[in-house]
This record gives C-alpha cells, sequence and structure tokens, in this order.
C-alpha cells in the first residue's frame, strides 16, 4: 500500500454541514460506532484537573482494567485513545511487513506506512502468517467479523516465532460475545482495548495496550509519563469498576442493534453485519441514500473502498429513532407516538 | 549519555507520603512549576467528554494559541501535554548527534536515548553548532537561565544548515519578559509551548509545538486524529483567549515569587534563579532542609544531580505561605495573624 491523504472519519458534523447545509438542525450523528448511552460520569473533582495525573491513581485505573478484561495488571498499560497506541506501535519496530486483514479501521495502515513500514491488506488470517507484523480488527470494523481466541493464538505464536508482533485491535470487543485475546495473553502479541466506545465518552480519550513484558514496558516508556489526564483516569477507574452497567449496555444495545438491522432491511439493505454499537449494510444506491439522510439531518459513515455500503450508528433516543424511519422510508406514521 | 532508570517527577504526592508517612496532613504540593492559582475552568458540556474531539473546535483552539504566542495560525499543532511532543520529535528524525543544553527537564534527554540518538548534555550555547539537534530550555527548569531570540536564531541557522533541528522548550515562557521563538519561528526549529503550567490545570494534558510546515505537518500526522479531549479543547480555548487573566497571573505570580526569594534567603538559601512559577536555591544542608520541610508536610522537589538545591513551587495561600514559613523558621511569630 502507498501512503495515504488524509483519511476520512466518522463524528465530524463539520464536515455533515458541509455537505448538507440545508439539513435540518440538530444533527443526529450516526457516523460512529460510539455508544449513544454514555456512562453517567461522577463529578470531577477540581483538583484532577489541577494537579499532574496521579502516578498510583493510574496505577488503579489499570488494575481495573485487567479485572474488566480479565487480563494480568502487570500486562496493562493506560493511553489517551486507543489511536495514541496505534501511532505509538510502527515506532517500537525497525520497518518490516506488515499485513492488515482488510477492509478494515484504515488508521492502522497509515500508521504502519508512516513508520517507514511495508504494508499489505489481506484478507484471510491464513495468509498473515508470512507477516512481521499482522494487525486483526476483532471484531472487525465496519463488518463485525470474528475470529477464535485459537485462530489468533495460533497467528501470534506464527508470527513470535519470526520475533513479530500480532496487532489484536479489540476496540469493539466489550460489548460483544468475542474471545478476547487479553486472557493470558500470548508472547508477541498486543491487544487494544477502546474505553470512549464502550462508555460513550469518546472526548475523555482513554484506551489501553494488554502485552506481556518487555513489550509492555516499552510502550509505556513510549507514552511517556502523565500520558491520561486526570479526570480520565478517574472517570475510567469508576466506569470499568461498574460490571453491571457494562452487562445491561450489551444486553440493550443488543436490542437496538436488532432494531437497527430490522430498519435497514425493511428499507432494502443487506445486513453485512458489525457489532452492538454499529451496523453496516449494502443497498442498491447507498450513495444516494446517504444524501437522503444527510438532507434529513442524519450523518451516517460511507467508504471509499465499499461504495454500496454504509454503516449506521445506534441512535440514542426514540426522537432520533423516529427521524431515521422517517428517513428510511420505513416509519409506520399510524403507529402510535 | 547512557540510557537512564525511571526519571524522578515532582507532584507525586504518594512519593511524599511514603518518605514522611508521620507528616501532617493535607500536605502542601511545592514540588511542581504548577501556578498554584488555576483558570477558572468554565463548566464542561457533557457532549464534549461524550463526542470525539471536534476538528473545528481544535482548530479554534489552534488559532487561539497563535493569537496567545503571535505566533502564524499554520505554525501551530495542539498535543496532549508538551511531555506528549518530547516523546514524538525523536521519532521523526533518524538517529544522530543530540545536545541537550543542562542541566533541565530530564525528559528530553531520555526520549532521545529511547529514540537511538546518542545524547549528549553540554554547558553553553556555542557549544551546541555541531549537534544535529540541540535542545534548549527557555527558560530553564530549574535555574531559570534564558536566552535571547537572536541567539536562538542563530543556533537554529546553524543546525538547519546540517538539516538539523533546534528544539526551545518554552514550557515555563508563558509569564515571563523572555523573547519567544514563537514569533516567526525560524526553520529547523520546533517550539514547545506548555498550557497546564500557566493555567495551573496540569491534570487537563494540553501542550502545543510551533514549527512551520513541512515539520509542523509531521507532528499532526505522528499525534494522529483526536489527541487533545474534548474538555482540554474548550478549557484551552477559552484560557488562551484572556490575556487579562495572562496578565494579571504574570503580576500576581511575580510578586510570589519575589516573596518567595525573600524567605528562602531568610533562611539561608543562595538564590540560583526561576522562573514566576518556582524558585530554586542552595543551602548548606539542602537534605537537612528537605526532610524538615517533609516532616512538616511541605514537599518541594530536590536534584540528584545538585543535592544542594532545592526547588519551591508558589504556595496556593496564606495558611500555606504561614507553613512554608513556619517550616522554615523565618515565620514571625508576633506578626498579626
Amino acid at each position: 500500500m502507498a501512503a495515504q491523504g488524509p483519511i476520512r472519519h466518522g463524528g465530524d458534523l463539520g464536515e455533515a454541514r458541509r455537505l448538507f447545509p440545508d439539513a435540518p438542525e440538530p444533527w443526529i450523528d450516526l457516523s460512529t460506532g460510539i455508544n449513544p448511552i454514555p456512562y453517567p460520569c461522577p463529578a470531577v473533582e477540581a483538583s484532577l484537573w489541577q494537579r499532574l495525573p496521579d502516578p498510583a491513581a493510574l496505577r488503579r485505573l489499570e488494575e481495573e482494567a485487567a479485572r474488566a478484561y480479565r487480563a494480568e495488571p502487570d500486562h496493562v498499560v493506560a493511553a489517551p485513545g486507543t489511536q495514541a497506541l496505534i501511532e505509538v506501535l510502527p515506532r517500537l519496530r525497525a520497518p518490516g511487513r506488515v499485513a492488515v486483514l482488510g477492509p478494515t479501521y484504515a488508521e492502522h495502515a497509515a500508521a504502519w506506512l508512516r513508520g517507514g513500514h511495508a504494508v499489505a491488506e489481506t484478507h484471510a488470517l491464513a495468509a498473515m502468517t508470512g507477516a512481521e507484523v499482522a494487525v486483526v480488527v476483532n471484531p472487525n470494523n465496519p463488518d463485525g467479523r470474528t475470529h477464535s481466541r485459537a485462530d489468533l493464538a495460533d497467528l501470534a505464536g506464527a508470527v513470535a516465532a519470526r520475533d513479530g508482533l500480532l496487532v489484536a485491535d479489540e476496540a469493539f470487543a466489550d460489548l460483544e460475545p468475542v474471545e478476547s485475546l487479553c486472557v493470558a495473553v500470548p508472547a508477541g502479541a498486543v491487544v487494544l482495548r477502546s474505553f470512549g466506545k464502550t462508555y460513550g465518552l469518546a472526548g475523555l480519550r482513554l484506551g489501553f495496550a494488554v502485552a506481556r513484558p518487555p513489550l509492555i514496558g516499552r510502550i509505556r516508556a513510549a507514552l511517556g509519563p502523565w500520558a491520561v489526564s486526570g479526570p480520565a483516569i478517574a472517570i475510567g477507574c469508576a466506569a470499568l469498576a461498574d460490571a453491571g452497567w457494562r452487562q445491561r449496555a450489551a444486553l440493550e444495545r443488543g436490542r437496538d442493534a436488532q432494531r437497527l438491522d430490522g430498519l435497514l432491511a425493511a428499507a432494502g439493505g443487506g445486513i453485512v453485519g458489525g457489532t452492538r454499537l454499529f451496523r453496516t449494510a449494502a443497498f442498491a444506491d447507498a450513495p444516494g441514500l446517504f444524501a437522503r439522510l444527510g438532507r434529513a439531518g442524519l450523518f451516517v459513515r460511507r467508504f471509499e473502498a465499499a461504495p454500496d455500503h454504509l454503516r449506521f450508528g445506534l441512535p440514542g433516543d426514540e426522537a432520533a429513532w423516529r427521524r431515521l424511519e422517517d428517513a428510511l422510508g420505513t416509519l409506520h406514521r399510524d403507529a402510535p407516538a
């Protein structure tokens, strides 16, 4: 793959407003996979803004993350978002051959390219065993494809035998029945976990790497001291300790995802897949539907490489569901309000 | 310089409590150079926690920073703290010879060493012209040494002629009469500006790099998207636009610094220097004074390489001033309460 220009991302309502200047406000942003029902943030003490982030509080956060991900505490490092980890990893290795299981989140390939590595997109795990670095997003964004722990452990073993690295991006794993590689993470693997998506707090910037020493120590050193803000440490600690909230979110967002699949199918979409936080579907006229939704003030995610696909985040309340149904043409106008 | 172990930093009250378990609470933390009178944070809208940081809001933040630092808007990139920039810079260059004007903030040398560079500490600007990368902290931490814009521009020219880089860390420049290199930043230079120290909001994680293209673009790319949190963008924007607050802070902290110098001199200290946010002094028995202060619940900064020096941050209220005066033995007990 050659170096790329700027990558288009979801979540930029400025772009939505430029594309559809006449759309009704407020916009409904369905262009990300961020939980629209956020974790109820505890109040942030003033001292958390004021003081340098406390090393002891950071350790407690990493211990809570380890419990939530069923990892060893010594295998977990907090970062200001998984994106920061995606930027760091390519700089920890001499330039080599990187295979990315695609199509997937574009920032992985871009970061390895920026780090001077040769990057190829592959389409099957079996085709990755020859690479020095293998990148697998599990479950995958945008199609929701998953891989078993055994298959990924085999791949980790294959790359580790060549002193290579498996990057398992589990950004969307929290609410899924996916088998996590965090549990007894294999040598030669690093797992990425996102906080903001699950907890609906993407503005906070928090994510985690899970790996064995010495790799986890090199990641910590590359991030440097005070990488995570004081408020992110406190809010992250409270949220990760709340297993009950996470269980309810998995249940409720699972229902939402089913409801969304129903709407997309009723609108002529062929469900490609997704997670409990987003659904991807193929449409006969995806660009036309993208524009119709945009004119109605609903921003969804399109893909240059898959122009017949659209990805939908979950509406956050009944008003948003009704606006989506209306724009999709699936609203039962005679249903009770 | 050889690779180092963990660097000791100020601001870790956990360390203070381990060293002095019987000290009275609350601790008074004078171990950092963070303004003890923070900028009054505007309330943070919930959406800033929830949504991905908005690219348009980030551009506005960088424009406000450019105004505050009198830089060109296209020359400014925001980061989650200057420490994040210190980590990034060494990875943007092939390993080379780095000169750090020292003694100074230890993370510069450590980051370049981690990036595979050869690092030497030098003691005069004139001795740096032969290096590929020159690192100068201006004003310097902990001694407050400053350099003229002309001298630093000459150094930038000398390193640029060899395709090198001058890193001018102006972390403590905001409240000082120092000549900033941000104004028409020379080719071959990158200036670092800290937000948290001046505004007393170190937990927020915000800082800036100022450099010309293409370097500034490479720094932006290395940080990746969404590096700065939504709340940091909003609070930073408000604070940087408030020139009046900054002027008052410079005046008031200048008075505090003079008052602190008076106390340290009265306690037998020889004033080494500093900025309006910290003062460094030499003492005949610095370890003894460090321990005396610690037992009284006052945490100051000591230096392995300069065991006769102690650095003092500013007390934040009259009660803290009186506890410091008491512990230094300079409290006039007959003065009006």
